[in-house]
């Protein structure tokens, strides 16, 4: 039996590169030069500009500051959390950057399916504990996950890092699942061959 | 017994005015002339600029666009959502915009605790259903979901709406559990008295 | 758009006052005079006048006993546990209470949405944490929570208070959702500005 | 390995019948005369002799009243919802009152583990289904479940009394589970021959 | 009202005894010479005759073998999680070989219902916690778990006795839940009377 | 920050080859023939040879039998049931398979993360949402979800695989997250190119 046709980027009207605002075409342009095509995120969201902008900035906000968390990491509590949430869209796309953040092509799968048994460090495995609390029980976050952080060296600027991203990924998990936001074909393939 | 001392804006440290960027300021004075007061979640959000700038040009795009939503409905759903969440700051804080926004003193304690038995018209409710979807188990969320939005008269653009605000407290509920943020004492009785 | 009108006091039929048995009449003229109004907790029960006479016998021999736990310290059983079974008649009947008998106009507000993020003592959230146990999962209640009461200066006797609430108010959450039991629009405003 | 001893009728003191009031001494005798022996639940709540009365009262108002549900209905009403809060006390004994009110030797084992699988009529799966609703999610309840038993030939005040049934019953496991109340060795073996 | 005919020992065709493939014939005459009847489990799963081969070598594997934990202890974990996973054959088939395995007829009904409120050793209590986090949350079984059963004198090799027979059974539940498997009605009364 | 060093096959012993009784000796040497490579269920489960074969001779009476479903449908129901139960090993070894099976290199990450949104048929969708219903409910599986499997062309004897194939996946994923069992790197990158 066939497979059925893919899914478009989204549920909702995807709007062309030439009908967008410069500056958000000019975001898009940018990322398709580095990685060589317009991850779906990209075109999904775009549909409302003012989103899209916000959408973006909080993104790099946490993604791209300087910080007692890797890059690496942080794209570990994105695919841990996304996991949790079961959004494909955020799984897939993060997983392949986790992949090459880390140059560990066995990271991702591992830390999707359950970040307990990944190849991490303890310090790592607390790192995720917080953040998947964060991501279905915050309301229980108190001082006691603070002071388990603090005894694996994260300072309270990292909780808040770790806690931030944790937060951002509930909505950007949730935008994705509302819109049926279809994860690339590149990005499965991506990260997977170990780097030389 | 006498209670204890109120809690702090955050358990993160709160910047002096003074000591912002201009723009943060800018917004935070204008609030408070308008106000009366300064809410503490920019307080506590100012801690981080960059990431103070984006949630709230997320947070005006969702809550002051023009659309199919009153702006009352907009606040319904922040309420709602933030009960479902365990959301201190976040219910009474928006419970005092939504008791002002519908001129209705009983609106948002009864939407906070259960939506189901509020005083809203059956298109409300429908739309409350679905925005407790995205914000409870958004990885269900399909075609079914806006099949009875759209029995209710909703567009597919509402949709978006109301799932998008659903999704932008997600991350804000979890912000202000994970910063332990507190409402603001003028909140809890603003607009409890109808108006004439 | 305009509010629907109001719900009624409860889906069943109630009964008007002069067509109860005397002794719940009486009780009602009562908590009217004192009161100034009807709760609707009592119209809504005296639909059935043996179940409202042991209702209400249940209820007396809980809250107004003496004992370890204060009025108000009851009454934060009741409105925390209620909010955590969505009871909108509960948590705002009660909140007003609440906030009566503490002189504390914030305070049934914080405990009803997330009682971790209230302004009480350390003792009254290990209360509040042993009553929500026994709201949502009593079947794992066991010695260490016992201990955990006592650890804050509780006895026995205070543990067994503490869970009977809890338990009680399970039952009355239940019937005011079965009943679709209506909040008086009176409870809303009372306790809310500070006792001089 | 041998068995530990047995446990105590309560974690809470249990009074001697001498030390009890008239009323509550002469209700246990009446009991113990009638079913040979004196139902832990007795012991344990006799601790408290004002709620003793309610208790019981309450228990006596929906169990023994008439009205469109047999007895024997009701006592499914127990062990059903009883089964989902595991609640050892409430299964084991009003297990053997159902086997006895519906001379059915196998009926209650089937019911407290998984009333979905019980040799029951169809009306009865529906009587269990709002049942088990109120007892887990009363939140949720509305029109649509009134509706469903309609359809079965329950009357609304048949729904009143399968609700407040699951609605009392959330009350007496929370105390069975906070006492430790334990099923007296006699309910075990109760009804299990089949009438002649 | 009279109870509906009891339901068939399957939702899915039941051979005959002459049809089956001898040895799966002979093991069931075995049983039932032993037994007196045939458990339904039998009848049930012969329908797939390779599934049923399949099915009772991993039973006996695990439940006849030699080891740490005694025959009743393995029949307790059968009972505690076909509890929690609310299945009715297994409940009420292996409650009955429980009560003869450990010659107490009270055993069953408690640890079926809530194991943490039976008569049973604090050993056999942390054995059932192990038990229950393998059935409901295997994904967080880790290092502090088989710590906690060491703790009580349990070695690994236990530990995975322990694990193997909740796997099993979440196995088995689900297929008598998925089968309609009905309990004989043999076992009900089985192992009720203390033996002499 | 470097990673750790991989965890072993199992946090159980894993035997050598040469100390294995012989037919299991020769399954895992035909297995290393074909694919390459041991994957690591064959040592876990070895530690246990009783259990070994008793796993592995129901796993093909399953997946290798003839039927209604294909081999690829199978492995989805392995995929998106081991996904929801969190299993590392499973989602990575049978993701694996899936993608071979299909000849689709994108399907596997899909259905482990979120089955409702993978590129699948209505019918196959039908499919994974019985399985996922007797992989985490499988008490409420009834006469409705057999019609609705009816509905899209299933006869009841497929709709005994797809439960049973969730059945026994519930007892692999939880063996699996017992013993920490380790999937191979060669999984990861199997089946992620088209096939030509």
């Amino acid at each position: 039996m066939s497979s059925p046709a893919p899914r478009p980027a989204s549920r909702f009207p995807v709007p062309e590169l030439k009908d967008l605002p410069a500056d958000i075409r000019e975001r898009i342009v940018a990322v398709q030069e580095k990685s060589g095509f317009v991850p779906n995120v990209f075109l999904a969201l775009a549909h409302r500009p003012a989103e899209f902008r916000a959408f973006f900035a909080y993104h790099d906000a946490l993604m791209e500051k300087e910080g007692g968390l890797t890059k690496g990491e942080r794209e570990m509590i994105v695919v841990a959390t996304s996991g949790l949430n079961q959004c494909q869209y955020c799984v897939v796309a993060h997983g392949a950057i986790l992949r090459i953040r880390e140059k560990n092509p066995l990271i991702a799968d591992q830390v999707a399916t359950n970040f307990r048994k990944a190849d991490i460090t303890p310090r790592q495995r607390a790192m995720l504990e917080f953040a998947a609390k964060v991501a279905l029980r915050a309301y229980e976050v108190g001082e006691a996950d603070f002071a388990a952080l603090r005894g694996h060296g994260f300072s309270d600027e990292d909780a808040w890092d770790i806690g931030a991203i944790a937060a951002f990924f509930a909505l950007s998990n949730r935008m994705a699942n509302l819109t049926d936001m279809r994860p690339n074909d590149e990005f499965y393939l991506m990260g997977r061959t170990p780097r030389k």
